[in-house]
C-alpha cells in the first residue's frame, strides 16, 4: 500500500502511527504542503485526493482511500493485531468519541489552509493567527482531560488506541506553539507512555524522511 | 435513552436521523445554542458535556457519551437492524471517508463558535463572515461529489448510510446560505432520496420541539 504523507501533517501522522502498530509496511508518498505552492493542489495530487488534504490511501489495485480516520478503522478492520479499539461497543465508543474530540473540535481550525484562509482572505497579522490556533487547542484540551478516568498509561487502559493515535499529534502541537499543559496530567501521561513505544517515535514528524 | 439536542446543530441533526432509522426512542434534551448566553455554557450542560457542544448521549445508567459519529456507530454496533455501513471493510471505508470529509473539513469551521470566535477575537463583519462560511462549503463539495460514483440513489447504494446521515444537514447548511449546487447532481439526488424517508423528515431542525 502506497501513503500519501507530510511529515508535520497530524491526520497523517496519525495514519503513520496506525501502519507502524500494526506493522504494515507502507510505501510513502511526500506531498510537500509548502514547496511549489502547495504540492497538494497540483494536479498530480489532485487527481488522487480532490480535496487537496493528506493522507491519502492507495491499495495496490490503484484504489484510493482519504480521511485519517476511515484509513486507521480500515486497517484495524483488516489487520486486527493489535485491536486500535476495545471489543465493547460502550468502550468502543468512548475511544472514538475522543478521537473526534481532537479530530472535529481541534485539528480543522488549526490546519495550514484555514490558518492561510485567516491570513489572505481575512487580513489577520501571525499574532492574531498563533491567538486563534491556541485558543482551540486551550478550549479543546480540557474536554479531552476530562474524557480520560481510567488508570492508563495509555489513554484507554494499558494499550495504545486510536485515542492516542489522534492524541499523540495533538500534543506535538499544542508544544510546538506553546500551550500550557499543567492542567492535563492524564494528557501528557498518555503522551509519555505512547512515546516509549517504537511505533510512534518512528511515526514522528523528525524521523520522516521529507521532515525540514 | 436520553439525547441533548438543538434544533438546528447539524451534530445533533445526524443523530437524531440515526435514532429515526433505527427506530429507537429517545428523550429529547433541549438545549437551546442562542437563549440565555446559549444554555450550553451553563453549568448544568457543562457536567454532561464539558466540551459544551451538542449532542451529548445519556444511556438510562447515567453514563454519557459526546460527538455525533461516536454516537451512531454506538448506535449502529448495538441495534444492527437497519445497518448504517456497509459490510465489507473496504465500502464501509469509503462511506466513513465520505461522512468524515463532512464531519472534519466542512462542519466544524462554520460551527455556531466559530462564526463566533471571527467576530468577536477578530472583529469580522458579518459579510465576511457568511463568505468564510460559504468558502468552506465551496470548497468541500466538490471532493465530496467526486467520492459518489455508483447508481444511488443514496450517497452508497440503495439504503441510507452514515454518509446520507451526515450528507443532508451538510445541504441544508449550503441552501440556507445560498451556496450554488448546480455542480453536484449526486449529492443533490442522495439528498432527495433521503428527503423521503420519515426518518429523515423527522429529524429535520424545522419539525423539532424546540425549533425557532
Amino acid at each position: 500500500m502506497k501513503l500519501s504523507t507530510y511529515f508535520r501533517s497530524s491526520a497523517a501522522y496519525r495514519t503513520r502511527i496506525a501502519f507502524n502498530l500494526k506493522r504494515i509496511p507502507y510505501e510513502p508518498d511526500f506531498v510537500h504542503l509548502l514547496r511549489h505552492g502547495g504540492e497538494q493542489h497540483g494536479a498530480v495530487y489532485r487527481a488522487k485526493n480532490p480535496a487537496a488534504l493528506v493522507p491519502t490511501l492507495e491499495r495496490d489495485d490503484g484504489t484510493r482511500l482519504t480521511q485519517s480516520l476511515a484509513i486507521i478503522e480500515y486497517l484495524d478492520e483488516t489487520y486486527p493485531d493489535p485491536p486500535l479499539l476495545p471489543r465493547d461497543p460502550w468502550e468502543r465508543a468512548r475511544v472514538r468519541a475522543f478521537a473526534l474530540a481532537i479530530a472535529c473540535d481541534i485539528h480543522p481550525l488549526n490546519n495550514l489552509r484555514v490558518l492561510r484562509q485567516l491570513k489572505r482572505a481575512l487580513g489577520q497579522e501571525q499574532a492574531a493567527i498563533d491567538d486563534w490556533y491556541r485558543h482551540w487547542i486551550t478550549i479543546g484540551l480540557p474536554p479531552l482531560e476530562a474524557m480520560l478516568a481510567g488508570d492508563g498509561p495509555f489513554c484507554f487502559g494499558t494499550t495504545p488506541t486510536l485515542a492516542d493515535i489522534c492524541l499523540v499529534p495533538q500534543m506535538a502541537n499544542a508544544r510546538r506553539y506553546g500551550c500550557p499543559l499543567d492542567a492535563f496530567p492524564r494528557l501528557i501521561r498518555a503522551e509519555a507512555a505512547a512515546a516509549d513505544v517504537p511505533a510512534f517515535q518512528r511515526a514522528a514528524p523528525e524521523h520522516q524522511p521529507d521532515a525540514g
